[in-house]
């Protein structure tokens, strides 16, 4: 009894001094970032100034090296993985004495294609911090010192998407030197320049690095901070896959009077093959498809109706009435495969329309995949569906002779795509990250247990066989692979404060024994 | 008994007479026309190089004004039916006397827009004969003399929609001027210069000029002649009416992973919506739909099914191995009201694709309509059936109250519409022209109940209460329409004989007592 109190007492007062010693170190990670906002957002500023468009290849050399150079500055070994003709990755080693544990920590320096004429400001490499002022974002100068307005924006391509973590992993190192301590863990970095072209040739870099990239897990840091502006850890991403497809009408184009409701209208074959795949709940209608898919745990499911509501909020913004399947919570219906209609293009419309039945009709699909879903199983259970609804399927051009024979006609192409990932909420990694984050907040991080979206998580899992965790640092609503994109300021000290404290927590966070 | 064989002689020998005497009148206009191909085809091709297009009101006058030219060659008495703004009609009037009736001959003489760039030769107004060679059309000069490959074709906007009757008149009052002939019917022209426009403003110039028009029936001479190439009168068109509409998604484009299966995604509620109106066999869904639909009269299925079989040589040039409703015939559908899917339009397909989840989508309708069915009816239908189905309908954008007070919501824009007509096989006019026309061509010309496409016809009999019926020369395959646009000269041939059967023996085939 006594031994048992004592032993209580202690760990109280254990658990007690680390958070107020984590509150200590925030705090003065926090007070010297005060000290310079204007000098943080001014090199972030620089750093975002070199165009990162994914088929520049020469700009995304430049971003790269300028990477290599900000590590080298901080003390960090850095040199480029090269993989021509494809855009290298950054990579970065630094060494903590008497660390037990080593991860990598992975972000990407390449952005979306951009059309400067949408942007405001017609630059979107010319960063430009901004304030909201009524409805309108204002441009405002940054200032030689003092403090700048937390809800201010830094707008440019690569602002949120994905060069936010790469500075605020900077700036963590230097708020550390400037406090005279050192990381505890040993980290890696890997920032890659091909994640916005589907990181396609990743997997070759991975493996002819395999053992420089050892570690116990790796850290990847792309994606948003919650709805709520709170942070979370995400513990896994859906896969994705794309299908473009086409369906035949008649060899040329007929008047609709002349010959409609007799020639087959490939905008109706279409609509019935779509309706045939998925209903408007978004329920998927292939047969056996929901064989695969695990159901979310209890425990899953929890962490996700633990999330602050985010719904209702986010009806309102995007004017709808109501979601698919009744208003089910969006993180809940994140957690199943989907099948998202990205296009559809049939003839004309309005002015364009004219009185005819148009040749083709075109379809384009993302399907989101969740664990244990596979591209190729996904690929044979919707040929195996189409063919039952009586769908003659070809990969090329249909030949005269197949549009001839065959009632139905399809062509499908489809994209290599990726598998799901999802780490366990027992990992040791969720453990020791979700630790030293609630330690850091003094509240519990949000924990999610997967993105909606699709990441190269699957690739490095893959590769490497090595878990792996989302900690995204950018703001939800940062407008990203769109015009205007941006990083909240607030974003970017929340993100030096918590990478900061990864480094010189993480380590002692991570269990004892694998349970 | 004596009496009635007697009679049977009598009435055997008349119609031998009659038809002996058709077809000598029909050798002289041929043999007329024989001795002056080139210089007929060279004042077409003067007539043609007017360009024509529908919006160019200062090129439309000038066609205008060489008809009233041509006409008045002819001792044709002819003006402009002004109509300003809009393109005058061309009139003109040919009293014969002793005449029992007078008919109205229709055509018009604007034309669709032209892209030169697609045109063979880039100029779609400099008419240029041409022979198939292989699968190649190739120039031919128009020589100065002797005969012309009938199969050769004259290419021009214009050339078969819908110039070609308006040069077939000319040539038979020629042709029976030179056989020293009178015509022995009353005839009166009106050439118009708005049909490509939807003969928007067309009422307007019957009003006012209803004394003027003052008729026994109309001949309306547009469309094609039958896909077999004989010759086919055409005792009514379907009507037709557009729709435009518009259902909405999410008010800004979303990421297709973080709320894909949550957002609703409007290329589905399209698909929904597109299903629910109509199935793939071309059966319209709207309840009580075909309650206003008089079916085909028996003897209107039987002149159907007494026409040439097309439709197994268009499905192999169409590379269409079935057509809708069980490979039904072509000439039976085009009885039955349609519902054409012109276009849909959802966010991107192929190489534009993007994981996200469009605003909105967008889809156009044509309806075909038939006699009983009125455009105000249609639109009700459809409207209380969308109702029906969940949908919240506006008629102008939806604001965002509505977006969010409404699950489902669609914007319609319909066209003004017009109805169907069909006169009987027993008019009239159908008895007298199809006596004519089978006495001319020696074998019966094709009956068709109904083209399929849509003719400013319901106009003309709503405004002047008038009997109409159809009678084209073009050939089926003229590219109307489209590039390429074009006449074969056989149909021109055909067509000035026929004219000039019209003119002479119409009157004498002219029912004595109305059935």
């Amino acid at each position: 009894m006594r031994y048992r109190l004592r032993f209580l007492l202690i760990a109280v007062f254990t658990s007690l001094a680390a958070s107020l010693h984590a509150q200590s170190a925030r705090d003065q990670v926090r007070a010297w970032r005060e000290t310079r906002e204007p000098q943080i957002v001014r090199e972030y500023a620089e750093f975002l100034a070199i165009p990162n468009t994914k088929n520049d290849g020469s700009a995304l050399r430049r971003n790269a090296a300028a990477i290599v150079g900000m590590l080298q500055k901080r003390g960090v070994i850095a040199r480029l993985l090269e993989n021509a003709p494809w855009p290298p990755a950054v990579f970065g080693e630094l060494r903590a004495p008497g660390a037990r544990r080593t991860i990598v920590i992975y972000a990407h320096y390449d952005g979306q294609p951009v059309d400067a004429s949408e942007w405001r400001g017609g630059a979107p490499f010319a960063a430009q911090l901004r304030e909201l002022r009524g409805v309108d974002w204002v441009d405002v100068p940054i200032p030689d010192r003092g403090r700048l307005n937390p809800e201010a924006r830094i707008f440019a391509r690569g602002a949120g998407d994905d060069k936010a973590p790469i500075i605020a992993i900077m700036n963590a190192l230097d708020a550390l030197k400037a406090a005279g301590k050192q990381p505890t863990i040993n980290m890696k970095f890997v920032f890659e320049g091909e994640e916005e072209s589907g990181s396609a040739h990743l997997p070759l870099i991975l493996e002819a690095n395999r053992a420089l990239l050892n570690a116990d897990a790796w850290l990847f840091c792309d994606g948003p901070t919650h709805q709520s502006r709170q942070m979370q850890v995400a513990f896994g991403a859906r896969g994705s896959m794309g299908l473009e497809l086409t369906v035949y009408g008649p060899s040329h184009a007929l008047h609709s009077g002349h010959y409609g409701n007799w020639a087959p209208n490939p905008g109706m074959l279409l609509t019935e093959l779509v309706s045939s795949l998925r209903d408007v709940d978004g329920r998927i209608l292939v047969k056996g498809y929901y064989d695969d898919v695990v159901p979310p745990t209890a425990r899953e499911l929890a962490a996700v109706r633990a999330l602050p509501p985010v719904d209702s909020a986010l009806r309102r913004e995007l004017l709808l009435n109501g979601t698919e399947a009744n208003d089910a919570l969006l993180a809940e219906r994140i957690m199943l495969p989907g099948l998202n209609v990205r296009g559809m293009r049939v003839g004309q419309v309005e002015g364009l329309a004219a009185n005819a039945i148009a040749t083709d009709a075109k379809a384009s699909f993302d399907f989101r995949l969740v664990p244990k879903q596979t591209p190729a199983r996904v690929r044979e259970l919707v040929e195996t569906h189409l063919r039952a609804h009586g769908w003659f399927i070809t990969h090329t051009a249909a030949t005269d002779a197949e549009r001839l024979t065959h009632r139905k006609v399809v062509r499908l192409s489809w994209g290599a795509g990726d598998e799901a990932t999802r780490v366990s909420l027992d990992q040791p990694i969720s453990q020791a990250l979700t630790a030293t984050l609630d330690e850091m907040l003094g509240q519990r991080v949000l924990r999610v247990p997967t993105l909606g979206g699709s990441l190269p998580t699957s690739m490095i899992e893959h590769a490497l066989g090595v878990p792996l965790v989302i900690f995204p640092i950018a703001n939800h609503d940062d407008n990203q692979h769109a015009k205007d994109e941006n990083l909240r300021l607030q974003n970017l000290w929340d993100g030096i404060e918590a990478y900061a404290a990864i480094m010189t927590r993480l380590d002692a966070h991570w269990p004892k024994v694998t349970p």
